[in-house]
């Protein structure tokens, strides 16, 4: 049921070949920088010289976490996830605004909000449950729901058109800093502490809560050594189905625009479970929560944008998007040295 | 002749209504972060609640430098410059395709490029000689040159259309590293060895030349204490033509993109000239080159994008550009907390 196959992007001469059409461009050598690794990352998920970005598609999980019925995981109360995806419905959140701005159709999926939504156009029901279990009293999916999880995404990512080049990936869950706190422990062996962040807003005290809640998870359910196990323990319901969105995508080579801390979180899962994964990812940003940069290290790598955002919705994806666009339209479009009539450096 | 009237954007009590608006924005309280102080920014600048960004204008000055009459200036040859102009021209160049991709209408300028140009749409006459002087000789443009060089970048910017709202500066002109890196020691005070940069491309023995020979500038010509001095010692008509365009932007209340390390050098020239023309600049990116981290901690500044740009033309403003739409679109369009229904954190 959970079989992925996803192909290493791998591939020496078509490597070599798109460096020498970035370095033909009428430019000095490596000055379009990132773009320029951006680029040659792009054309071989889509195994083509000419790489295209046209037909995007943002998904937004969404889903509720048990541990937020207790005090001191969030600064924002449980009911703001559904709030928040009435929010999204109505347009008016900032990854509303963002995918508007760039063109890029946006669905929010229904993952395990505590709350039944009226059936909507842009709404995708996936709900598993009404929210996990708290992880301080028991494990937070177990494996049977952890598993429905991962398959979910990917079945959800596998019926996208099939012109689909590109999927965003972005979270609501007020508690899910939290989850994905103690996801990242697991995988990098970081310890909690330099974890930890303030999530939507903690305060010193409440951050200091919040390490003790954590702890306290762990002691109960300790590290699991297999990835569906710590997804298990202490995931969300949409942090698992995006990490099988992300296995699904690779499989069908799209590009994937990985957001902060909980997305990469999910990333984690899905790299642990299939390391060809990453190959397929472009990081979109790094966020200001500490355990992002830590994230990133263990992954090898490095974010496009760095404007401390926090906000999550997959909205630093869509903030990346247009240099994505602008990588492959380098690419495509410039005017090499010989045929542009211009000398080439010493 | 040389008269700007730019009045400081400071007004506690907007920016203070702007914050308000800003944190009202169904978000967490600063979890745009730097799209936050760029919209408040934005609004000081615009005077209003509700900036807008949908009039932008790119401009790329063009010169050649008398210093590349003799090897070890730039890696590149000097008719590069009016080979790169015809490549803006044909729409081959990466600043004509991100200009493109974000619909930015963009025009050539003509400062001072060594060839004649036959006249066509997009290519603006503003030539005030075939190149500057070899600073190594003689001052480079002469106070009469530098005058009129800043007079001209300000009345194309007098002249553009009414609705214009952002300004975005680029530059092509082969040897303008080595100029901007005189520029920046002028005025920065910082020592040549850690100005001087690569440029477009120059080795470990041609970084050593570019150094003696900007040193040797330097014995000649001194580090005069009048900014109009300055430039016209060691300047170039594009970054003559770029500071005045600035002094023209900032007078009529535009907002000024900013590109890398020429055009923050021509920004230091018009900043020494009228310090509130800082108001209105936003700062695209920080490039590879190593006085432009200088440059940007003298003037305070914080750049949105690091991607390791050394290319110039504008490209970084052009990348950056989708970043202060996306700002003035999140204050005008996000739903506030009240009228969303959403709880706001504790």
């Amino acid at each position: 049921m959970l079989e992925f196959s996803i192909t290493p992007t791998h591939d020496p001469d078509l490597a070599a070949r798109l460096q020498r059409a970035i370095d033909d461009k009428t430019k000095p050598r490596g000055a379009l920088g990132r773009l320029e690794t951006t680029a040659l990352c792009m054309g071989l998920i889509q195994r083509r010289l000419d790489p295209r970005q046209e037909h995007p598609q943002a998904l937004v999980f969404a889903a509720d976490h048990g541990a937020t019925r207790r005090p001191g995981i969030s600064a924002f109360p449980r009911e703001v996830t559904w709030q928040m995806v009435e929010n999204f419905l109505a347009g008016g959140a900032a990854i509303n605004v963002f995918c508007r701005q760039h063109g890029i159709p946006l669905a929010v999926v229904d993952a395990g909000v505590d709350h039944v939504f009226a059936p909507r156009p842009g709404l995708i029901d996936a709900k598993l449950a009404f929210g996990s279990n708290d992880y301080l009293q028991a494990p937070a999916l177990g494996r049977k729901l952890a598993v429905r999880s991962l398959a979910t995404g990917a079945e959800l990512v596998r019926r996208l058109p099939p012109e689909t080049d590109c999927l965003l990936l972005g979270e609501m869950g007020i508690g899910n800093t939290a989850s994905a706190t103690l996801l990242t422990h697991c995988f990098t062996g970081a310890p909690l502490e330099a974890i930890t962040g303030r999530g939507t807003g903690l305060d010193d005290e409440g951050l200091a809560t919040k390490r003790r809640l954590l702890e306290t998870a762990l002691v109960r359910g300790g590290v699991p050594a297999n990835p569906i196990d710590v997804l298990a323990e202490y995931g969300g319901l949409e942090i698992g189905q995006i990490a099988g969105a992300m296995l699904a995508a690779a499989e069908r080579r799209l590009v994937i625009l990985v957001d902060g801390f909980i997305v990469t979180a999910a990333l984690l899962v899905a790299h642990a479970l299939e390391p060809a994964v990453l190959d397929y990812c472009l990081f979109s940003h790094r966020s200001q929560e500490p355990g992002h940069r830590l994230q990133l290290e263990r992954l090898g790598a490095e974010a496009l944008l760095e404007l401390d955002l926090r906000l999550g919705e997959g909205t630093g994806a869509a903030l990346a998007y247009p240099l994505i666009v602008s990588a492959a339209a380098f690419l495509r479009e410039m005017a090499s040295f010989s045929a542009a009539g211009v000398a080439s450096g010493s």
